[in-house]
């Protein structure tokens, strides 16, 4: 079922809670309606393979592929090459299913050949039968660095092979202050039927942050005529999924959906957090009361429509205030 | 069991019946005294690997792991990235299986890594347990292209994606004109404890031309002090595998085992050929007569013994004449 909108929406994501954000808004939206720009900084090159976890979670859940239940790689998946890179002694710690090798073989292969990243992720969303329009927020390379009391630990090694054990201190974005955001990004969020940006639930410091740190991103955020409005990943004090909670305990913050609110301050006008945080929401009118966990597709395009309805809230009201 | 040999030898080699022939020397030598050198014209990129199809089979085929019957890839081999990538849409005319990608990506990591195709070799062959030392013949690049009446097709197009079907006219080896010898061929060809030199029973046209064509070696075996035997790799007119017998037709030579021994006329001491073409051998005093060829692991060794022991007739006989 579309919902009848007046315009086309940005969406900021990251992996798993991303993406299922995502499939909710292509559940709802015409594919038109839809710019999903994603975070690129996780990226890294791996047994030669060019692996992007989150644009290939959002590919993959919008493709109906997924892995139903580990929150990345894809559904029905095999493990035979992975095998014997091991037997050969080669490295296994970063998981990779024989399928999601094939789709990075054939990005690796059109990147050799001269595509962006940006080309590469369309005609794969188009192989996958994705309609939505998927975008990397930039085709330049930022890498997160994740600063630990185990020192300075690239992404991959802190979150895979680490699993999240080092206390977080912060993060860095190498490259993100020369990368520029992709022509197509520009355009979307420039796009005059822009009828306002979501932040969907994902971690603000790992997936979050390195979108936003990308050609000003942030600013212009802040300084958008459309709403801009954000999901919090964290329901009763919990991260559904990732290190999100722990981390913000590492950095000193009790947390809490409010503790979203707060960090994307700047530039969202109002975050959705979930029925089991309604307290939070009495006396703090940035804060809407939804129903943020996504157990099923169905949850996914609620919660969806919950995000549209709030950015056209704003717009009425603030048309109201002008009129 | 081992021949006791007196000295080292060198085994210029191509895919599967040079493979063969090598597997054969393994058995019957030390792994301190057999060096293998490799073709790699064949080499080429592909879906973002680097393939290397005559090392990957000489180094199969040693390691035990060969498909016995298809002539390249492993046993037990499974298809899953492949399939996948067929599904996408991607190339699937060069068949990769499983395990072999896992090799292919293993070898394109230790070169990105800076390794040169001699080290990534022998790392491979360590791993998959291998003693002999296999050694391309350059760490340079050297490409086939066969001259057809279809065009000048890059090896790969011609052997695998037509199935050889164009008319041959003949080879050129880009990049061989500049290309050098790795250290560790011209160290072995200069070897004082060498014994001699074993041209495997690979296609003359597009297996040894192309080992031959690098950095003069064809010249420096031609003045070898060393015996240079060959095997040819036609039997009663026609080859056990591949394209030879066909080529030589299509050049306008009658496929036998002599047209072998004219090819290396100017640098092979005596070429063995089959007891079926016992009748060549007759009035003609390069041409020894063995059995070559080899359906067991135990013909691979006979033939291996009759080389060696080829070389040391040539070796005494020298001897007699000098003394």
């Amino acid at each position: 079922m579309m919902t009848a909108s007046a315009g086309r929406y940005v969406a900021l994501c990251g992996g798993v809670g991303g993406a299922k954000l995502a499939d909710g808004l292509a559940q709802v939206l015409p594919p038109d309606a839809l710019r999903l720009v994603v975070n690129v900084a996780d990226d890294f090159s791996h047994l030669s393979l060019r692996i992007s976890p989150d644009l290939d979670t959002v590919l993959y859940t919008l493709a109906g592929v997924a892995h139903g239940v580990q929150g990345w790689g894809r559904a029905a998946e095999t493990w035979h090459v992975l095998d014997e890179v091991k037997r050969l002694g080669g490295p296994d710690w970063f998981l990779l299913g024989d399928k999601d090798i094939a789709l990075h073989l054939l990005r690796r292969t059109m990147m050799e050949e001269g595509a962006t990243l940006t080309a590469a992720t369309r005609t794969l969303a188009q192989l996958l039968g994705v309609a939505v329009c998927i975008l990397p927020v930039t085709d330049d390379d930022v890498r997160t660095m994740v600063e630990t009391d185990a020192g300075v630990l690239p992404f991959q090694t802190y979150f895979v092979k680490l699993r999240c054990a080092p206390v977080a201190r912060g993060c860095r974005f190498e490259g993100a202050q020369t990368a520029r955001l992709s022509a197509q990004v520009e355009q979307a969020l420039r796009d005059p039927a822009l009828a306002g940006v979501i932040v969907c639930p994902s971690n603000p410091y790992l997936s979050i942050d390195p979108i936003l740190a990308v050609g000003g991103l942030r600013a212009m955020l802040r300084d958008a005529d459309v709403p801009v409005i954000a999901v919090s990943p964290i329901i009763g004090g919990e991260a559904i999924k990732g290190p999100a909670a722990k981390m913000m305990r590492e950095l000193g913050l009790a947390p809490s959906a409010r503790v979203t609110a707060d960090y994307y301050g700047d530039f969202v006008d109002v975050t959705l957090i979930d029925e089991v945080d309604a307290a939070l929401a009495k006396d703090d009118a940035r804060l809407l009361v939804a129903k943020t966990l996504m157990r099923t597709r169905e949850d996914r395009a609620g919660l969806a429509r919950a995000c549209i309805e709030a950015v056209e809230k704003i717009r009425k009201d603030r048309k109201d205030v002008l009129f």
